[in-house]
């Protein structure tokens, strides 16, 4: 996949590269599980993903449910007080789920968006969408999710669980570098559109270019290589089968918890809340933050996530995502903790075999 | 610079890739000929810098002297409509420059922005910046300019200019794919910071990833890869020179100019106002754009761009960009145009080889 990033760059014009544009287009409906016709990732990272819905699909005034239970709650709530929405935020504690029974309490009145995080990587836990999509069907309000860590690595069927738009990024379970934001969104959500404030997220523009019935109209010059490379991605993901995938990621995640597990760490997400791509554990007493992240990286070239918001300094968030949900490079993980703590693995890295096994 | 786009993907947080962020600072730097301490590339594609300017130092109400003698000054006004500027287009013909002497007509109401396309992509036009920091001063005025095509591939020093803001693209001169909007500000144009209507482009935010004094914060997750290779495009252009580069491009322009015209393309800037990275030529009568076109990408893997607005159809607009401003590459398209119009190449080909040597 990496290796399709360095193709030379096909022009954003060219009738091959149109091509690829139509195959993205289709691997991620697979991918998203929607029959949508929009499909395509946004030129930007993943937080251009959610730029974009509140850009287009919410208007200034409406009533938008925010579920807020960590960082990405956080920045939705903030991009959409931007865009002159009524934010009625719906919380619930960091490293939780938000009980369906609030969301659903909270759309007795008249809204026009609900929008919640799917995935929230701030605290690795799920949010369930259950009964959402029939809580805002009685006003005619649209649900919105932010899938951007779940996307191919937790289980999520947009259309079945009535979503109306989604976004996601290139870099978590697509195991794609970081720069696109794929993006869905169906007849009833793309209703709304009108008068977006900015010009480079104008999606009816995008849309000219991405979905164009006759010729591509230029907007702006897509990230040629990246939206090959993202195919290629996307592929990988085909291939393997969207419920392997997340079994896969059920799997490992749950074997990286037990071996941690022996280590002293325990995940932060209770039984049922655990979002399978991003494991958040407590760090045990004595463990100092900085001190053991910097050697595993320094010494081990591995990267873990600190903790976010109330659990700065307190937990280290393990990404399970892609290539990395796999038992050798959950190994050399366990093992460089061990190091670094100074203590022996072979009780951990038994727990690990017993969760692939 | 395709090898380096492939690396293995840096963390965003990761201490190595704070060095790379640091180095690609300084290039930018010295690439835009300024002083500015904020110089990083946009996590979007050109119009991303774009948007990120108009959002930040642009604040509703703002009189704002938009240049418009292309597409890019179009998208401009478009932009800045959008954000609720009163909007004062200074237009010239496409195809030409505006008259300084109209911009500094506009400029004696007052006045808070004035904003000039240095190099129009849609027209092949360079915009000279003579006397426009001058008549931005009187009223205490900004001075933006989008130099997307222009950085790196036609003279441009942004600190002798007196320019407080601008934007590029990481995929024209910077030969680097797309993907990145190098952006820089002085101080004067980050005092009119307050309230981006957009999360994802919000410049105190991302200020406080790129430019931090102590830990950088988490704003998006930067596309490491495409900064990875930005660096090692932006270490080639410093290698060969600012100055050697601007030559090169200025050489090569002028070869393929009289070349093309024996073969009857005529270019459509006038003397003194033709940008170097981009030919626009008039086609000859009787040859048809689209077969031509096709043709050459079909036949030859050439891809040239077509004509934009009023030259829809009638014209060529072909990039001496980067490496493609090389006499081999030249020689290559040369050859291949002659061969689908079905003429002789050599007294083009003597016409391109005269001009480079």
């Amino acid at each position: 996949m990496l290796d399709a990033l360095a193709l030379p760059p096909l022009g954003h014009l060219d009738p091959a590269f149109g091509e690829v544009m139509e195959e993205v287009a289709e691997l991620l409906r697979a991918t998203f599980r929607t029959a949508n016709r929009t499909a395509f990732p946004v030129s930007a990272t993943g937080s251009g993903g959610m730029q974009t819905m509140v850009d287009n699909l919410v208007r200034p005034g409406d009533r938008v449910l925010c579920g807020v239970h960590g960082l990405f709650g956080e920045r939705m709530a903030d991009a959409l007080a931007r865009r002159g929405a009524d934010v009625v935020r719906i919380e619930a504690e960091w490293g939780r789920a938000i009980p369906t029974e609030r969301l659903v309490e909270a759309a007795r009145e008249p809204f026009a968006v609900l929008f919640v995080v799917h995935g929230e990587t701030s605290t690795g836990v799920a949010q369930p969408l259950d009964a959402l999509a029939e809580a805002c069907a009685q006003h005619g309000a649209l649900l919105f999710v932010d899938c951007v860590t779940s996307l191919a690595g937790h289980p999520l069927d947009l259309d079945s669980a009535g979503v109306d738009a989604a976004f996601s990024g290139s870099q978590k379970c697509l195991n794609c570098p970081p720069g696109l934001a794929p993006f869905t969104a169906n007849d009833r959500a793309l209703e709304r559109m009108q008068g977006s404030p900015s010009w480079y997220f104008d999606l009816p523009l995008i849309l000219h270019y991405w979905q164009a019935d006759g010729a591509r109209a230029y907007h702006h010059t897509a990230p040629t290589n990246m939206v090959v490379a993202l195919r290629e991605a996307l592929a990988i993901v085909q291939e393997e089968g969207l419920d392997a995938r997340w079994a896969r990621h059920a799997k490992a995640h749950e074997a990286l918890r037990s071996a941690l597990r022996q280590l002293g760490f325990e995940r932060i997400a209770p039984e049922g809340e655990e979002l399978y791509p991003l494991l958040a554990v407590r760090l045990p007493d004595g463990v100092d933050d900085v001190t053991v992240r910097g050697a595993l990286l320094a010494e081990h070239g591995i990267e873990v996530a600190g903790g976010q918001g109330p659990f700065a300094g307190q937990a280290w968030r393990i990404g399970v995502m892609g290539e990395g949900a796999r038992a050798p490079v959950q190994e050399r993980l366990v093992r460089a903790i061990a190091r670094e703590l100074n203590t022996d693995a072979t009780v951990a890295l038994d727990a690990l075999h017993d969760g692939w096994s």
